[in-house]
């Protein structure tokens, strides 16, 4: 009894998008312990759709499929079901009443061609699409084939997965095996040197610890099969306590924790506030800090000062230092974090200015190079100086600096508390 | 004849890694005008392979397959073919010095387990690899199959397909009639609305048209097949005039361009500056604005006035307005784009203030409502209300608003140029 995913979609075809629903659902089936071994990609093409639902129905008992729900006439993943099973297609007054008020609540009129995205396979029973206007199905034509529909749209698709198709799959009996798993998060090590610091985990079975690493982060998953998830958790609890000892500070969350959301719980424990002043970032600090719900009870805001003229008006750098040791430096980013404690009246002060290219770098101040400062209580400030390669993107630049902000500040909270 | 990709590993089935060889080899076929109709991805796991060998060949005439090279035991892509085929395995004393020339330039010896690596099908030919130890293979096992083998490194595998690849399949014949796309972009206007009024161009068929929508911006896609880049862009000329005159101002740009670099444009030409004030995008705006290299040169900066007490203290937001009609109205959202002009001395001001979510909602100010500022020469100033909806991710809420914001401003623009 295994699962099949196939994508339809001739944007994939076209490689206008990378297959991110392949991998999602991959995850989601390995987490609840359904094996599948293939996955396939077909373009909106109703006898190509049927040669792949033909070859899958042979090989697996669930199919998973994604794309083609949309309102455009080339959308045809549920009526080329219907006509593959020999059933009409029904429509749905609740659909339509769904897409209408979906419309109504964004003061907008439902446009015709969404009234398609009601009608599914007769005997199918709708998968409800929260957030947009696809609806998906669930549907056993067959008494040995489960099928499950979802939009392109990874978002929609994501929460569909998680609040109605798993408790569906797990109501039929599959799923009892489960792998659980815990992600350990780091930040300011190699993967290759944390591996080697790790190397005695990666031999031993259950739970088993495998290394990732991407843009800066690097991070350690530890998985164990067992019969529940409390069963899991006991079996990578001593491995994750191990591992966390041998990694000291450079561990500093697991699973859903991001760099900004562990800043702001220590802020909070502490009764603290923060204020950046950002240049080569540009915002991206702050968006990170705001992207946590709640994030307003310890951060106040900050100055994104991308001119040299707001770094001296509300940031009140020194001109003379602007003018002598340039906006990337250590003594502008020190004056910068101070600058936002005064202007904004926060506990801590954080700042980047540095060069994210791809043009302005120099023999003497290459792109990639990043000064970050931190002023707290009592007038204290320090800098940092990085640099993290002339090679590197300017997107991946400015998320390095960010990210590495946010630690800087982790790592001084936790001598705090 | 049409080609096939074949992705081998299983860690593409746990979902370890994210498949973007497909989308690499996708773009790339279809720019050489060479069809593909499936993808698949299978395990490392022989009888698989042979199944989804038998099934590609009887459908495909050029199988691409990438993964399974390596020198672990789980590693079989080549061992298989050749059992498909029913030829043995041949060891290449080239390869053999080519790894361990390898090696030695990295002060190391060549691993045993390297040596399987050296062993291809009776009958095919290596296609290189430049930086890795993992050789292609070229085959042609019968008279109207084609096979090409890759590693499933992406690194290594686009050298080998751009060095190699592409001029064998050249001389082979395919590749004459390229296809070549432009993509046309939209903001502020739903994909069914949009889908709706070009419906006339989806039965065209040289060029074709094809619409995409994601996280609210809406995409047509224009692709001609010809004989060159030139003959295919004029059958996309007159098409893409067309459907620029349906779509007016909701048309923002083609190809690569966004949202803040057309702002940046137009800024430019006008010779004019931008800052910003931003609430619960808190620096996303900003952080678009200076995506863009050279940004410099028309954006200033801005206030991310997260607390209720920035807003008063660096954008002059009356503090009996903010108690009287909220943080989130368009009252603020005015004073705010204005403030920004008044705090950063720019051309314009844009400001967003707005309820992202997933808290703080209430039945007269629900989640995604947003107001944007927008403050010009002169004193003028408007703003603009927006419900996003309650059930969008905080995410969504937070990159509608910023692109909402530019769009706004890139009308404005517009106008004046």
């Amino acid at each position: 009894m295994t699962a099949e995913i196939i994508c339809v979609g001739t944007e994939l075809l076209l490689g206008d998008i990378l297959n991110s629903n392949s991998q999602f659902l991959a995850i989601e089936l390995a987490a609840l312990g359904i094996g599948h071994y293939y996955q396939t990609v077909v373009g909106d093409n109703p006898e190509r759709i049927k040669q792949v639902l033909q070859i899958a129905r042979l090989r697996s008992s669930i199919l998973l499929l994604t794309g083609g729900l949309g309102p455009t006439p080339d959308d045809l993943t549920h009526e080329t079901l219907a006509d593959f099973f020999g059933v009409g297609m029904v429509e749905k007054p609740e659909v339509i009443a769904d897409i209408t008020q979906k419309y109504a609540a964004r003061g907008r009129k439902m446009a015709a061609s969404n009234r398609k995205q009601a009608s599914i396979p007769a005997g199918s029973d709708i998968l409800p699409n929260p957030t947009g206007t696809a609806p998906g199905i669930i549907w056993q034509p067959r008494p040995d084939l489960f099928i499950l529909t979802f939009p392109g749209v990874p978002s929609e698709m994501h929460r569909m997965w998680r609040e109605t198709a798993v408790p569906y799959l797990k109501s039929q009996g599959w799923g009892k095996q489960i792998v659980h798993s815990r992600m350990l998060r780091f930040w300011g090590i190699a993967e290759s040197t944390l591996a080697d610091k790790v190397a005695s985990f990666f031999d031993i079975a259950n739970p088993t610890v495998a290394p990732y690493a991407s843009k800066g982060q690097v991070r350690l998953r530890i998985s164990a099969k067992a019969e529940s998830i409390a069963a899991a958790e006991e079996l990578i609890a001593p491995v994750e306590e191990q591992i966390k000892n041998v990694a000291g500070s450079d561990y500093f969350g697991a699973d859903e924790d991001t760099l900004a959301g562990v800043v702001g719980e220590l802020l909070q424990e502490a009764g603290q506030t923060l204020a950046v002043a950002e240049s080569c970032t540009g915002g991206g600090l702050g968006q990170m800090l705001t992207g946590i719900p709640g994030s307003s009870s310890y951060f106040l805001g900050g100055a994104i000062a991308y001119h040299n003229s707001v770094k001296e008006s509300i940031l009140k750098v020194d001109p003379q230092d602007l003018a002598e040791f340039g906006a990337v430096s250590d003594k502008v980013a020190q004056q910068m974090a101070k600058g936002a404690i005064e202007a904004f009246g926060s506990t801590w002060g954080l700042s980047i200015t540095g060069i994210a290219g791809p043009g302005g770098g120099t023999d003497d101040k290459p792109v990639g190079l990043v000064y970050i400062g931190l002023a707290g209580p009592g007038g204290e400030v320090e800098s940092f100086e990085y640099r993290f390669g002339a090679l590197k993107s300017r997107d991946l630049i400015r998320h390095f600096s960010a990210c590495t902000a946010l630690d800087r500040l982790r790592r001084k909270l936790l001598r705090f508390t």
